[in-house]
Formats: C-alpha cells, structure tokens, sequence
C-alpha cells in the first residue's frame, strides 16, 4: 500500500515505546529517543475528563501555570458537573469544534469569575528548547520545560495555538470569556489567535472524537438543528474522579538532550529527505496513558 | 453564543460577495476586498470531480504547470475511469486522507507512466506576492499570480502542503507514485513534506466530506476492514463530463494590489487584535463555484 513516507516515521514517534524484545541485541537508542526518566506525571488536577455520548472520552491537559485564572474556573465548572448534559455545538470546517452551553441561559456556576483578566501572553516564561528558526508568527518559538509549545517576541510569550490547543470562547474584547465555552482547532493550526485568546490547555487524548464530526454549512460553524449537536455526558478534573476511575497520564518533558535531538531530527531529517524546516505547531509532544496501580 | 472573534471575519471573507443590498449608499469597499474582475476561470481540463457514495462531491483544482506529468497521469486515470468503485481507505488523525486502489492489486491505466519524474521542487516559478516574514520552511513565501501557495529557498520554488493540499502517495525514493494514490492532509498542515513528494493540487470544495471522516486506530491510519472505507462512485475532469453537468469554477487571482491588501490585512489585522504574522497555509485562498449558463 502507498503510504507517504514520513508518515511511517511520525507513526513510529507517536507510539509509546514497546518492551525490549528478546532479541539477543537490542537495537541501540536513537539520540532522539525518549527515555524513561523523560516521562513525568501530569497532576490529576491538571487533567479534565469529557466523557461524549457513545462512551468517547477526551482528556485535556490544563495549562494551569499559564492562565491560572481561567483554569480556575474551569475546575469550578467541571467541579458543579456544569458542562453535564451540554454539547458540542459548533463544527466549522478547517476551523474549530466548540463546546459548552449553546443556548447561553445556563448561568454560571456560584464561584466561577465571568469575566477574568486576559491571560493572552505572559512575562517570565521562558522557551527552554528552542527552534532554531524564527517563525510568520514571532521571534523564536519552542517548548516549556514540561511540554508546551511556546513563542515569543522576545519581551512577551505566549502559548501558540495549535491543532488540539483547547482556548477559551469569547464575543469581544475586553470579554474575555469565564472558560465555560472552549474550543480546539480541527483544521489549519490557529496561530492568528495567539496573543489574542486563552489558552487554558491541550487535547492529549481523544482528538478525534472532535475532529471527525460533522461540518455544519451554517453561519460560523454553527450546528442549525439541536439533533445534529454531540452531547456530552460530564466533564471532570481527574483528581474529582473515584481513585479506580482516575487515568493516569505522563507527558515527554522537553528539557534535556533527547528532545533536543528529536527537534533536530524533525528539523533536518534523513536522506533522502529534504529538510526544510520545523514549525512550532508540527512538533508531536508526546504523552502516555499510564496502567492505573 | 460565544465565538472565537475572528472566526467572523474568517467567515466573512470566506462568503462569496451578495448583491449589493438596496440601501441609498452600499459601504465603500475595502483595499483588501476582492474586485470582479480579479476572479478567472479555471480550465476544464484542471478541476477533478470525486463523487463519493451519498452524493458527496470534492471538487480538485490541478495544480497543472507544477507537475504536467504526474498531472497527465492523473488525466488519464481519471479518463479511463480508473478510480471508480476505488475508495478512501486510509484516515489517519492530525495527518492525511488518502485514496485510490486499496488492494495494489489493480493495473494502472494504459499510457500510465508509472514512476515520473519527481516534480517535487522547480525553478523557474516566482513569488508573485510576498509575505513580509520568512517562515519556518522557507526564506520567502507567499502565492504565484494564479492563486498557489508557494515557497523558496532563494534558488527553488515548491508548493507548499497546507491542509487540503493535494499530493501523491508513494512508498520511498526514487519511487515518486504514479498519481494513482492520492491524500490530503486534514490537520496541521504538512510542511515537512514540501520538496520530497508531488503537489498535484488543492481541495476547493467538499473538503468536509475528507476531513470528517472517522479516524483509524490500525497502523498508519489505513482502515483495517473493507467496511470502513469510503466508496469513491468516480473520478472525471471536469473537461470529460456532458457540458450541462460541468461544473465551472473560478479563483481570486492574486496578482493585483486588492490581494496584496489582504495579505497585509492579516498580516496586522484591525484592533483590539494584536496581529502575530501570518503562515502560508493561513491565507484563504478564494474560490468560486459559478452557474453554467
């Protein structure tokens, strides 16, 4: 079967790594490989669980350090079960899904800050690897120490928003949106949206349960009918789960030699492949779903 | 409800132009809107019509003077109705929608060559209009005058793999596919496969009916069972259809100052946005479906 090449490279990377055959001599790492003591716990309470009809689950990873005002809220919201019985309401094609409360009369949940100050970009972080060209969109561009893509213009950085960013639904500035309404790219990553919109976290698993739903020809994306809406069943932070439901997960953290490496590779990979560049957005950040003990 | 601002502009710009309403004086156009006279033809002999089962239709513009001979190939695959009862049988996530003949068992064509030239990268093309910021894969990008998107290196030019971008599968070098097995990507665009596969196109309509399709969990994304493949009915140009069922379609031609209005538009979009640059793979690239007269 035809396949486009590098496909089977980045399906190689996405896998979690397999135990050692028994063979005789292992193959020797790859300087960009992971290694175990790469993957670090990501906090129960850093994890946000929505369960879709149909038993499909989605597990966010919240970017609580970066815009801990919004992901505040979030926990409120997921904390009260007020996304229970909402829905995916928006699928605009190449564009975004979106979900919440399409109705907008649900009122918040007691605790939840309508309106928190922007967390658009930040002073004092840092891109801890960088890529080594500039990008459309900044200056340098790159990864947090624990996994987030990152760019900056050399005074302020931001969290870029890529294919499964999750970011927080707005009318108008200065609104910048309580987090009860969020979205993710499906098409086109949305870098244009950096430094503009909330970034409050990233789809680590179950992607696809958003991105292969159905367009909707109507105004903005906007399903027309209330039949054509994916509910949702809940959505919870891990650590608000029975400890037996709890998942795990462990993300490839990016300050050391081996990610270091694996940027370069993407960057100037194998012949006969011509390199011709890295964009912030097409790094595979990994993370593994970990047995429950 | 709540929306991501832009989207409404996106949305805007993404509509064909409505009659001028009735009022007493319609709003003053902008430098950046699209004039009439700045809409061409695309040639019969360019436009791919893939009829899937359930009447869905993804209409191809072939990108003809970058790679004419994978280009004939496709021409006389599709002539000799050789896609047809073939399928799209590989959807892999946040990566590519692929079809074709799914057994490699069937014969090309007749006049088929089987492995061309590659036509991966080509001198002699120009960046008719310019981003002003070099990207991650290039020293320059922007689009010819005929409304692709392309990149150079100072010496070569290559059309870029943005979502919806039409290339040719193949196994490995010097192997550069026949044009019988296509894919598009239907997530974060694919930069890294600009100068190692061939461009023969771009998705300008029913794009959906790709991209929404349901993932494959099997390897490299390709459906482990017949069931799950999307039938492809057939595969015409445009040009080899009765002329009442042709469809006509026209794109915004990109050499005149409108677009490169535009480009600057989103480039530094109107406040309270703060404008980050633009990527290649961002521009909407506009096309139009006319009525056959």
């Amino acid at each position: 079967m035809l396949i486009p090449l590098l496909s089977l490279l980045a399906f190689a990377q996405a896998t979690p790594p397999t135990p050692a055959a028994p063979a005789a001599t292992p193959p020797a790492p790859l300087p960009s490989d992971v290694a175990e003591q790469d993957w670090r716990a990501i906090p129960d309470n850093e994890l946000l669980v929505m369960t879709l009809t149909g038993n499909r689950t989605v597990v966010i990873r919240l970017a609580a350090r970066f815009a801990p005002e919004h992901v505040a809220n979030v926990r409120t919201l997921a904390k009260a079960g007020w996304w229970d019985a909402s829905s995916v309401y928006r699928v605009q094609e190449n564009w975004v899904a979106q979900w919440g409360d399409a109705t907008e009369k649900k009122p918040l949940a007691p605790g939840v800050v309508k309106i928190p100050a922007a967390e658009y970009e930040f002073a004092g972080f840092t891109v801890a690897q960088r890529l080594s060209k500039a990008d459309s969109h900044s200056t340098a561009s790159g990864f947090t120490a624990d996994g987030w893509p990152i760019a900056t213009d050399g005074k302020m950085a931001w969290l870029t928003h890529c294919y499964g960013t999750v970011g927080v639904a707005r009318d108008s500035a200065p609104d910048t949106g309580s987090g009860s309404e969020l979205f993710t790219p499906i098409g086109q990553s949305a870098r244009r949206l950096d430094r503009n919109y909330t970034v409050v976290g990233r789809i680590i698993e179950g992607m696809k349960y958003l991105s292969a739903l159905p367009r909707s020809d109507a105004a903005m994306g906007v399903y027309a009918t209330e039949a054509e809406r994916s509910g949702i069943v809940s959505v919870r932070l891990a650590s608000d789960m029975p400890v037996a439901e709890r998942p795990k997960f462990e993300y490839r953290s990016t300050d050391n030699e081996r990610f270091a490496a694996y940027i370069k590779l993407r960057e100037n990979p194998a012949a006969p492949m011509i390199g011709s560049g890295l964009e912030v957005c097409e790094m595979p950040l990994a993370t593994r779903r970990v047995p429950v003990k």
